[in-house]
Parts: structure tokens; C-alpha cells; sequence
């Protein structure tokens, strides 16, 4: 597959390249047959300054693959976990990360039926996503309906399947039902609540940062903060218990959510942000915490009539071959958003070269709704006074280690 | 409750009843306004000795309560563990055992409003069914289509009302979907089996015993002896996994169960039937099982995407007060037996007397639908080799030193 033509690029070709880029800045192409492109690279695991935009070669599609000029990627939490490598078998890095963008097709595969060149599409990839050409496999290629905007579809694709997917196909959601969801602030959390408003007189619980709470009060029933004992005011509300709870976090908000859920009701979790400290670099991190989860007695299950359940989307793409029904998930969504029953909402956009300002924002929880990489923005130029990493616990002194972060960037301001 | 008079009736009433059961065998009625019944009794936790035919005080409905003429019982796994002790917060005994009957309307509670007098039902209770009458509140009686036998009836409820549970509201069943069960020729199985077929191209794989394989063969898709490996079998039919398990075994069948299931598929725990053996005589028992069943990472799940299940028909009824939903699944479920798309396999009747047989029967897994107790059925005069009691091990010790079964079972012979 294309994408991994450029994970396997061997180091010195990065550096060639990496030279010629301070002196072509912004060019797409090189003199000769040689494509050149602008990528987020992840150098190894760790901190932010892992992270840098470079150059690479430019991936041609194989066959069943579309190959797209991208105006705009999806930052998710889970792009975080990829950075600090707490997630389970992480590819070796260097690597460009990236699970989904949008664009326009530039040319196609063979074995290739249902895009033609200059259709404007959103996609999932593997990896390679945050770059300023994509292929992917065209199973994982949707267009776009005319009135939605790049900065839209990079918010919509792995969002609103996810929350999609977990409130109709793991659960089952249906008229008067309650949905409680973790941070009810984030771009998951504010597809739930959209999904949940396109059924009469479903309840939903948000929980968030107290500081999000005026801007997404609307957007939800009952909203609690983060901080207080919401378990306890969620049963003063319900005593009954909630039928759905979506939890992003893991730990021991697990058997809380479990707690609860009315008989039949179902508890999914969908990330394991708990997993994400500022501490947290070593590579055992993951296999750590996953022995600190507690985990679960089936007898239990029994016993109080509850369902268990994890959703991964990536996973059931890239793993598990299921982009049909993906695929019939989307094309309800995209119906959903033609009736504007549903539309994403953006937090902010940033340059390629902000990568590290935008992921300090999600890893900080200051988002409210999507992040967004936008391909074709310059970066903000650096205030003097200007530091993003120094909230991230942990960082500064590897900060201080590595490579010179300005240096790296100064090629693509201006 | 009713129910709860007849469980704390002294020991000495009892005895007192007992002795008069010798002189009026068969008889509902004392002299005088005392009126009794016979009834099951489970004087405490163990093995067959432990039960018994009794005359106990006749219940009378309470505000809320139908009281019902008993015509048949079902007979189910349940009671087996009941009477063993192995399920989880059991009542105190003496009690008598039986989650459901059926039998005609005898006479209505203040603030009832769906029955009258003469109605045709079956019922649910909270133990206490199995005898003459029984008294339970008012959501827990559904009235029998005019089609329905006694014997149908009593096979219908609680087995039916768990399978169409299972199937549609834990898991999403849907057309072209596949479905294992284990235990598929027991009366859970074969419900299962039938409310697949309502669908189009549902794939149905069994597990049972070799010896039912003949008499079940054309109720599902695959059979496999519950003695190979048939995790194997399944996956070379279907290497892709199973959409629904359903298991009532637990113990090494939940990790073995998960193992099968495709992404976005649901694993069931419906039963923990291997928590019963022979041996098991202790009061521990249940919870030394608890502890010894494997526990689930919740991360695991997420990474697979799937989604396991406890369900408890009795738990939902009367601890969690979910009537309501059951009965709207009642509805449907008499809707499809109406259109004759289901019908109850009724394995065997058997008298009240016949308890102990008709249980070492569910013990040695020996059913092919539903056991039945059949209250106006005499049971069959004793063989002279007949001895049912010894194929369950660790009874006969137990046997010798308890009462003299035979003659607890004289006065209602003839």
C-alpha cells in the first residue's frame, strides 16, 4: 500500500529531503520526476517535540486506491495515545500520523470505480493522514455532499460514525431513552448529543470541564462538571439509572458507569484517555495501564442484566474489515446532514506546522468540538512570549533536550 | 406478598399439615374454612432429598394479586440451582421453588383490572409456583390464546420471553445474521432456534449432546457435539465469527464464546450451568464459582470490538421491575405463536410427586424441550429397580442419610 511506502522511507532520504525543504519552502514539487510533500512526521514516541512537518515523497495510488489533495485533517485524542505510544501495537515510528482528512481526488488506482478526478471527498486512512497528499483505499472514501465544507468533513467522518455506530449498532437507541456522555464538550461528545436531539424525548447527561459549560449548556439535557461527584447527582436526577453511557476515559470511571446503567442497559467505552498523562513516556505505559483497568465478572453482568461493551473505529476499519457497513453508516449521516438534523462543530483550525499548539489543546481538554489541521494555513507567527508546552507535566525538560522546535518551523512561516 | 405466608408458615404448621396429608390424600380441602394445596417444598439447599410434596395453607390474592387454579408448571435449570444453593442471594428455605405456571383464574385481588374469574393464563412468579395455587401480582399473568394447551403454556413464558429478550432487545438480531447457542436442544435452544427462523437467513449453529443430534437436527443450520471441539468446527464454517453467542454454561465458555464473535458482535451470559455438579453441596459454592470465572479487561473489548452480555429473566421481573417491557414482549411473542411461527417443544410431564425425576432429568441434560410439572398428572408407580438418583454424583450418600423418599411419595399414589 502507498502509505507505507513513506513510514519505510529510509532515514537519509528524510534528510535529503528535509534539506532541499529549507530551500524550496512551500513547493509541491521538485525539479525532475520527483513529487515532493508536506507531512507531519512522528519521529518516535513521546513528548511534542516528536513532532515536526517535513517533507516526503509524494504517495501515487496503488490499485484500489485514491489518491487526494488534501485542504484539511481531523485531530482526535487518539492521535495523542498514537504520539505517546499508549496505544496497543503501535507501528514503528518514523511515522506520518493521521486517521482522517478531506479534499479533492487527484488521480485514481486501478480497480477504482466510484471517484473521478476533482471530486471533493473526506476519508479514513491508516496512518498518513496529515499530509498534504493522501492515498487510501477508495472503501474508505465518501464525497461530499456540495454544501458541506472542508473544514466541516474534516469534523465529520470519524466523529459522527463513531457516535453513530455506538448509540444504533452497539446499543440501540430509541425514543424516550437517557445517554450519559464524557466529555459532552468534545467533538464525540457533541455528535451524541446532535444524534441524540434526532429522536423525540431522549434525555442526555454531559459530563464536562466546568469551563466549557456556557458554550455547550444548550447542546445538552443535564450537564455536570468533571470535578463534582456527578454519579451522585446523575441518580439524584435518574434514580432509575441511564440506558446508555458512553465513556471515553477507562479506569475507574468504568465500574462508575457500569453503576449506572438501568437493567438492559449498555456501557461503551470508546477510548482510554485516562491512559494520557503528561508522565507518561515509556513505551510500557500502555501494557501498564491495562493491567490497572478492572476488569469485569460476567456473573456480574448476569446478575444485574447490563451490557459491556468497546467500540474502536479504527480498529474496525483497518483491523477488522468492516467498511461496508461503515460505509451504510455514512451514507445515513450524510442524509442526517443534508435534512440539517445534524452538523459538525469546528473548534479551530491550524496549520500543519501547529500540529504541537493544537494537540497541547486537546491534551489540555480546551476544545470544544473539533480541531482541525488545515493544510493550506500558514502558521500564526510565534509571540515572543508564546509557550505551549510547558502545561503538558513533564515535557519541558525533554523540550529542552531535543531538536530546536523554531528551526524546524521557519521554512513554512510566510 | 401471598407468597411470602406460605414460606413462613412455622415448621410445626407444616408437620401438622403433613400428618393430615396421609388422611386426605389428594383432598384441597380440610374441615372447617382452613383450605391447603399441595406444593413442592425444598426443606433446604442440597441435593433431591431436599424436596418434597407437602400440604401447605392455600394462598389468597393480595391487593394486586391474581390467584391462580395450577395446571402445569415449567420445569427449568434455575430451579436445579435453587434447589442446590448456587445461585446468588438465594431465600431462606423451607421454600417452595418455581418461577412459572399456568392454570385458570380463580379469583382477583382489590386494584386488579385486567382478569376475571375463569381466565385462561400463565404466570410468572418469585418462587412458590409450583403448586395447586399460586398467587402473584397482576403484571406478571398474561392470558393464553385460545389454541394454547396447559402443557404449551407452561413451556412458553419464561423460555420464549428470555430467547426473543436475548435476541432483540440485548442483541440487534437481524436478517442474514448468525447465532450460536449452547444447550440448543434444552427448552432455551430450541426457542432460539425458532424465533431465528423468523427471519430470512439466519444461521443458527448448536451445540448439544450427541444423543439429541437426531431429534434436533433440523431445528438448526450446524450441530456440534458438545464434546469436540467445536470452537474449531465453527470457525472453519465461518471463519469470520458469530454475530450472537448465547451461553448458559459460563466458566471457560465466556473467554471460548468471546473468541467467536465477530466485530460488533454480542456475547450472552444467560445461565452459569456449570456452577452446578454433583458435587456441589455447599453453601459456598456459588461464590467460590464467582471468583473462579475469568473477568473481562473492558480495553479488550474496546479493541475488538464487541460486546458482552448478562441477561436474567428472573433478576428483571423481580428485582429490577421491568414487567412492563416483558410484557410487551409477550405481546409479540403470543402474536408470532398465533401465526404459528412458534411453538413450545415440550419435552416430557411429569406429576408434582415426580420431582426428583424430572430434576435429575434437567441434571443429565437428558431434554429435548421443556420439562413439565403437570399438577392433576398421578405419578408413575415406582419400578422396582427404578433408582434415578444415583447418575448424579455425590447423592447417594447424602440419599441414605435423609428421609425415606418413597414414603414422602405414598399418600399421593393412587
Amino acid at each position: 500500500m502507498a502509505q507505507e511506502l513513506g513510514a519505510h522511507m529510509t532515514e537519509e532520504t528524510e534528510c535529503m529531503i528535509d534539506r532541499d525543504a529549507g530551500r524550496k519552502p512551500g513547493s509541491g514539487q521538485c525539479s525532475g520526476n520527483v513529487k515532493e510533500m508536506r507531512a507531519v512526521m512522528l519521529s518516535g514516541f513521546g513528548g511534542l517535540n516528536k513532532l515536526r512537518v517535513t517533507k516526503k515523497l509524494m504517495p501515487e495510488p496503488q490499485r484500489g486506491e485514491v489518491k487526494i489533495r488534501v485542504k484539511a485533517c481531523g485531530l482526535n485524542f487518539l492521535d495523542l495515545m498514537v504520539r505517546q505510544g499508549t496505544i496497543d501495537s503501535p507501528p514503528k515510528p518514523p511515522l506520518v500520523p493521521g486517521f482522517e482528512c478531506c479534499g479533492i481526488v487527484e488521480s485514481v488506482g486501478e480497480n477504482t470505480e466510484r471517484f473521478e478526478i476533482g471530486d471533493r471527498v473526506m476519508a479514513f486512512a491508516n496512518y498518513n493522514a496529515w499530509a498534504e497528499v493522501v492515498c487510501t483505499p477508495e472503501e474508505f472514501v465518501y464525497k461530499l455532499p456540495d454544501e458541506m465544507s472542508f473544514a466541516e468533513a474534516a469534523a465529520f467522518a470519524l466523529n459522527f460514525v463513531a457516535a453513530y455506530m455506538m448509540l444504533f449498532e452497539v446499543a440501540n437507541l430509541r425514543e424516550g431513552m437517557s445517554v450519559l456522555v464524557h466529555s459532552a464538550g468534545g467533538a464525540v461528545g457533541q455528535a451524541v448529543a446532535q444524534l441524540c436531539s434526532t429522536l423525540p424525548n431522549v434525555t442526555v447527561f454531559g459530563v464536562a470541564s466546568s469551563s466549557k459549560h456556557s458554550a455547550i449548556r444548550d447542546s445538552v439535557t443535564h450537564l455536570f462538571d468533571r470535578n463534582t461527584d456527578y454519579i451522585q447527582e446523575v441518580k439524584k436526577i435518574s434514580p432509575e439509572g441511564i440506558d446508555i453511557v458512553l465513556d471515553c476515559l477507562c479506569g475507574e470511571n468504568t465500574g462508575k458507569g457500569l453503576s449506572l446503567l438501568k437493567p438492559l442497559g449498555t456501557y461503551i467505552l470508546y477510548g482510554a484517555s485516562n491512559m494520557v498523562t503528561g508522565e507518561t513516556k515509556s513505551l510500557f505505559s500502555f501494557a501498564k495501564s491495562w493491567w490497572q483497568v478492572e476488569k469485569v465478572n460476567p456473573i456480574k453482568l448476569y446478575e444485574e442484566n447490563k451490557v459491556m461493551a468497546g467500540f474502536s473505529l479504527p480498529n474496525l476499519l483497518f483491523k477488522q474489515g468492516r467498511s461496508a457497513l461503515v460505509e451504510s453508516v455514512m451514507d445515513k449521516l450524510l442524509c442526517l446532514y443534508n435534512q440539517e438534523k445534524i452538523k459538525p462543530v469546528v473548534d479551530s483550525l491550524w496549520a500543519l506546522e501547529e500540529v504541537k499548539e493544537a494537540m497541547q489543546r486537546i491534551h489540555d481538554r480546551g476544545n470544544i468540538g473539533k480541531l482541525i489541521l488545515d493544510v493550506e494555513k500558514s502558521p500564526t507567527p510565534l509571540m515572543a512570549s508564546d509557550s505551549t508546552e510547558t502545561s503538558e507535566a513533564g515535557e519541558e525538560e525533554e523540550e529542552a533536550e531535543g531538536d530546536n522546535d523554531s528551526k524546524e518551523r521557519m521554512p513554512f512561516i510566510h
